[in-house]
């Protein structure tokens, strides 16, 4: 058994070292990748593993951070979602999940954590073994 | 200025008819459609006029609910959407647009007003003339 | 103890037949106002006896919606409050009650007895004798 | 597969009565019993058959509707859960379980429907298969 | 395009000074105010700028916590709105606008980031460009 | 007047230690109790002391986390109650009060801090003095 692990997918390298950095110190583990194609491998190598997706929207080729979570919520129906974005928010209501939560950039940490801290409580009360 | 008219969408017939009769009782107006090509067309005639979108997932060949959803939520991004569906129902999370109903069949039409009425009340309250 | 009594106010007299109406058939029991004046009178007289607040916003002279629920709320903090406009809709943000709704009007009945209903039942729930 | 049957518990005839008849209008089908000895055994019979418990509090000898409902959430952690009570409501807070909504008595059955449609159709959209 | 400013109003220079200090670590940009004048015209040198308002209720002279939102709300119908207050709190079903969070004093910091942090969530997803 | 105080129940010393240290640092007053007779004897010297409850499921001998929060809410109806389980998240369906959050085990603090935080500010605004 393990907390699971925070899947990061942003093409922005210092934004991605930043994230991740602060998701470390708030005591979570982190997976990351730069692109659509290493975050769906890195999800289909374990779903289990992955307590939660924190993806950026435009993520150069292969695909975008949309395609990532509908991929990953195919087999995970209740998976925490989180979308960071400065110019895709608008496509939210077209292109996201059901009760995931959109983040404009630029945000603050306090932001990412409070949103996936109540993504992850919601899911835990979800009285699925 | 008017009410707005639910576009409902479903491509077996005597529901249809059910639920068209069943709207209309409760008080609203109606578009109807049997085929997603269809129902994209009255949407864009005048996308002000659809104030919801209830529609069946699977309708035949040239599309889906979902993608009618997804169409319609880019002109509206808070237009109120309710899907009905058997099989359907397990892709809603995946599939499905952010603050949508699924309502799986069978079902009672109190499950199709009470969703309806939820929605549109919520939209009133966004404070965006 | 009583069920209570639902404060309908509404200055177009039509418009307040046809909601009583409905009310009453849907079991509940209405107390009618065709102005401001007249419903915080009637709430005055004995608060407790009242269960929910229906109102429209413009009411002629002598006060608005805003100002019917801002007092009954003053008495009675988790009462549940219902408005209905057509151009008031704008000033909800800025003028509503928390935790009240806003109903557009044009609409149709079931979207009030919606409202109502959620409303009481999460009254009910709060666990205030 | 079946769109299920609501449980209603109700020991007072006439209400039980009334209450099944405005279900079965609605159009939902309905399973009665007039204690908690007979619930939890209609329950147990066929559990995947209920869609949702529709329960008094105090029902003489045998059991509480508190007891019915948290016996059905052990089998079936998502089942919709509505109590109707005059005097249980206070205890709602101690003893309902999470996700529950209390409708205190006297109530309209507009209360009663919309709080099963409500729980029903957030149901359907859980993800779960 | 800027992540916006948290326009900050409290009278008490301590408690106004703590605050600051906290919002500023946590990542926010603040714009300070001692009393309503000043929090309102500060708002309306340039309303976009701001995207959040965290007020306390008693402010001296010169108008209220309550005029603050009301004001801001006007121009901004979806704008954050946290009340922090002692005495303020019951007031806050009567005084306070729709959508916003009431944290009574004393209170710990995390109570202040998480109501800006899902406030600010919220926002982002309402799909309005 | 006080801000109150987290009741934390957890038999496990050094997860007890733990989380105590950090609710600390976020600035809360805590006290904590090993088992659940110890924790209802510190509630019930001083209920209204008590701000919300923070608890493991499985305590030893004595009673669960189940048990301290349908005993504190007799008493205090809207009491905040976040749960802490890694076994017992299965039983929350059944077993928990409504309007709590459960946190399954191994968490990370800000998860623990956001439920607290978030209950806290909801029972704020309840309007009850």
């Amino acid at each position: 058994m393990s907390s699971g692990v925070i899947l990061l997918v942003e093409d922005e390298g210092i934004l991605l070292w930043d994230v991740e950095q602060s998701l470390v110190e708030a005591g979570f583990e982190v997976a990351s990748a730069f692109n659509a194609a290493t975050a769906i491998e890195t999800f289909d190598l374990d779903p289990e593993r992955i307590s939660a997706v924190l993806t950026d929207i435009r993520l150069g080729d292969g695909g975008t951070g949309w395609d990532i979570a509908r991929h990953a919520r195919v087999t995970r129906p209740t998976l925490p979602v989180v979308y960071m974005s400065g110019h895709g928010a608008d496509d939210w209501p077209s292109e996201g999940v059901p009760n995931s939560i959109m983040i404009s950039k630029p945000f603050v940490m306090a932001q990412v954590i409070t949103a996936l801290a109540t993504l992850l409580n919601a899911a835990s009360s979800l009285g699925i073994s």
